[in-house]
């Protein structure tokens, strides 16, 4: 691709929309914006923009497009496949500062908020009015825009969804510069093609969000969490279609494997409350009285004994609910810790093919010699499943790694899933995008960029 | 556009797909296949084929594709904005006899079906199932296929959402007759651009929808009604956002005018429960307890009567709720039979505009000397507002239907909303989309349809 260089004259433009305080070039940026948090190669964009408006994205895109430089919008960088690098330079457009929680409308049960706003914000605000933002991706500190743009799923899906679900309206600044509309407060919608719902999960190659209005449920008024230890991980995982079956439907459903539980407690320094078991399943309820959580989760523990787990243990307090959650929390963090370099697989599959899939991983590791490790939401069929470098050279790591991934992302369509279940294409998934849809669906998906972006100036090399 | 007129050798081809029991030209094209349920004009297909099966679909595809034919795809006709008419002739394709339910996989929760399966077979199935599909537009005997075409919303919107919601997995045909799958069991998904998403909503003009994978819920086990008589609509209507912000969220709400419920009466020759009023609030409330109920509906008609209401009637029973239930579903059918002639307006506002959106129509047919009446979801802010033609002349019905139409949208458009809640665009409704969307967003969603559709042979003429 022919992109123009960053030159004087383009520093010159964005200084005289942004300011010296929020424009960066070379050594000023900082060398987070050159990755992610799994993609370990450094690519910067010749300068970083950090944007306050909706009109300063529009006005960048505009010279942008006049003069056929390449755009990456980032969040917080938390992403997992490569979404947020600027690829092929170019401006960096950094919606972090548009960090506003705009309007609470308690009478359509909306949210309005800018791009940049923390999950953990936005959770934090809606709890104290009573409110519920149902998404829940592990990484709290993602901003809201990047969790539009790879569909974030998170642990409540089971029960509740994933955020496409929760995203009533977007306004967006397309790559011509234009500020569009979509949807709003209103509950339905057949006005048109859904392009507020094509824009959700593009990562950022279509259009950039700049402001989300998110739909918000009351806030239920009574959790609590099940912890059943198994003897085993495939009698955990083969107990979940039961339990949905059952049409008791938890508002999560997570497996954790001992192994992992302990490198979480090192990670932490915190115990976890009981580690006397090989496998877990994790689940937790919510509702608006004791006796309708009784109900289910009786109902379930005994799904589970049934099934031989060895004991199913409640936390009904928010100190053990915390203690279990957070260990939870820092999986891929003391995966992370636990060995050099890691990539990961984030397949989803329906949920009664979990089981299996996780026996082909175990197989797969004897097989090519290489440490695989997961964990993952059982309850939605969404795996997130590590491969581990450790000590292997370069060659035999590039080797038994594509091994691996070339058998588990084959194994996922076998079984009717899907390359992704909540982390994106990016660039780093590309390849098995391709090999799992065929390049008929690639060149549909090359079309719609089109549509959108007919310089291909946006996120130029992501998804497709 | 320059499409190819039906010859016999296209006769012929068709033929060999299908067999004569299943190709109808000519006389044999029954009129009801000339229009839907509210656009009168009458349009010919030069063809119908009712079809069986995906692989036929492709096969008429393909062949339309290499000789420049429009199509176009049709469930049971059943729309209000003219979606599945055959404006520029060529084949009409449908899919009524394609009406299997494939399977229902209870670990997964959903249910395949074929695009021509009713909408009142598949709530009778799973609900026999002890299952739940939360869609619920008034017209029943729709196809689902015709439901994810125009993205129907319904009654339980309030609650559940709208079919979009549901759809967990498509096969679509594309204009070029190829078969593509989207989607699938799968919870999360983040691979790729939502191409299930955009073409749910697009009313056929971006893909054939050949099988659905619909997301289902147990079964609530316990529902009732709450019908609740008010002094005037006004004040009606504006009790709904203090139901909405008390956070006891029912199932539904609808507002009923005495005049249309005393049609409805006359219509069906049934007895409505209660007339004494001017205007109602209907309510439903569904959950697992009736503690769980009682606590929702004290509440609400606590909140009702505060804000003026004359009394609060529960129907507990399935006979009482059917009474009621049935007056509203015939609406539509009341007022159509009380007029000559009517055109609808299916606009969504934000629902805290509702009440203001009520007001300014009765200050319209005033103003414009026409009668305008209404019903709809209060409780989604969706409204199908009727313009009655009664014993006007063609002339001054064309004036003033378009004043009103014109007043209508532009309000809508003000109120923050959307020209169709859930009936679509169809051709009826196109110049009203470009009028409140803007030519920019006319061009984009153009551009979209030939990325899909480079001929424009799907249903051309509708949406965009």
């Amino acid at each position: 691709m022919n992109y123009k260089k960053i030159d004087s004259q383009d520093i010159a433009f964005l200084l005289s929309v942004c300011g010296k305080e929020r424009v960066f070039t070379g050594e000023e940026i900082h060398e987070s914006y050159s990755r992610d948090e799994l993609v370990n190669e450094h690519l910067y964009p010749e300068v970083v923009v950090e944007v306050l408006h909706t009109e300063e994205i529009s006005q960048i895109m505009k010279y942008a497009y006049e003069n056929n430089i390449p755009v990456t919008p980032r969040g917080q960088g938390t992403g997992l496949a490569g979404g947020a690098v600027a690829i092929h330079g170019g401006i960096m457009v950094s919606t972090v500062r548009m960090n506003k929680i705009l309007e609470l409308d308690e009478e359509n049960l909306t949210l309005t908020v800018e791009p940049g706003v923390l999950l953990l914000d936005i959770v934090k605000f809606v709890q104290k009015n009573d409110l519920f933002y149902p998404p829940d991706p592990g990484e709290k500190s993602a901003t809201i825009g990047g969790n539009i743009s790879t569909n974030a799923g998170g642990m409540r899906a089971v029960k509740y969804g994933v955020t496409r679900d929760y995203i009533r309206g977007l306004e967006v600044v397309l790559p011509d510069g234009q500020i569009m509309t979509l949807g709003g407060k209103t509950v339905k919608n057949s006005s048109g093609y859904g392009l507020k719902d094509i824009i959700i999960g593009s990562e950022g190659t279509l259009a950039i969000v700049t402001k989300a209005i998110l739909k918000l449920l009351p806030l239920p008024k009574k959790a609590l969490s099940l912890l059943v230890p198994f003897p085993d991980l495939a009698q955990a995982i083969e107990t979940v279609p039961k339990i949905i079956k059952s049409k008791s439907i938890p508002t999560a459903i997570e497996y954790l494997e001992r192994e992992i539980i302990l490198a979480s407690e090192e990670f932490l320094g915190k115990q976890f409350p009981d580690k006397s078991a090989n496998a877990y399943l994790l689940l937790t309820f919510d509702g608006n009285s004791n006796e309708e959580l009784e109900e289910a989760y009786e109902k379930v523990a005994h799904i589970c004994l049934e099934a031989g787990a060895i004991d199913a243990l409640i936390s009904n307090t928010q100190e053990r609910q915390d203690a279990i959650w957070s260990a939870r929390g820092a999986f891929l963090e003391a995966i992370k810790a636990s060995t050099t370099e890691l990539d990961e697989c984030d397949v989803v599959v329906p949920r009664d093919k979990v089981a299996d899939f996780v026996k082909f991983n175990d197989e797969l590791q004897q097989k090519i010699g290489i440490k695989i490790k997961g964990f993952g939401h059982a309850g939605d069929g969404n795996l997130h499943v590590y491969v581990l470098r450790d000590q292997l050279e370069e060659k035999e790591w590039q080797d038994k790694l594509a091994q691996a991934m070339d058998a588990m992302y084959a194994k996922a369509k076998e079984f009717g899933g899907e390359v992704s279940g909540e982390h994106g294409i990016g660039s780093a998934k590309k390849p098995y995008l391709e090999a799992t849809k065929g390049c008929e669906y690639m060149e549909l998906l090359k079309r719609i960029k089109l549509a959108f972006d007919p310089k291909n100036l946006l996120n130029p090399g992501k998804v497709c």
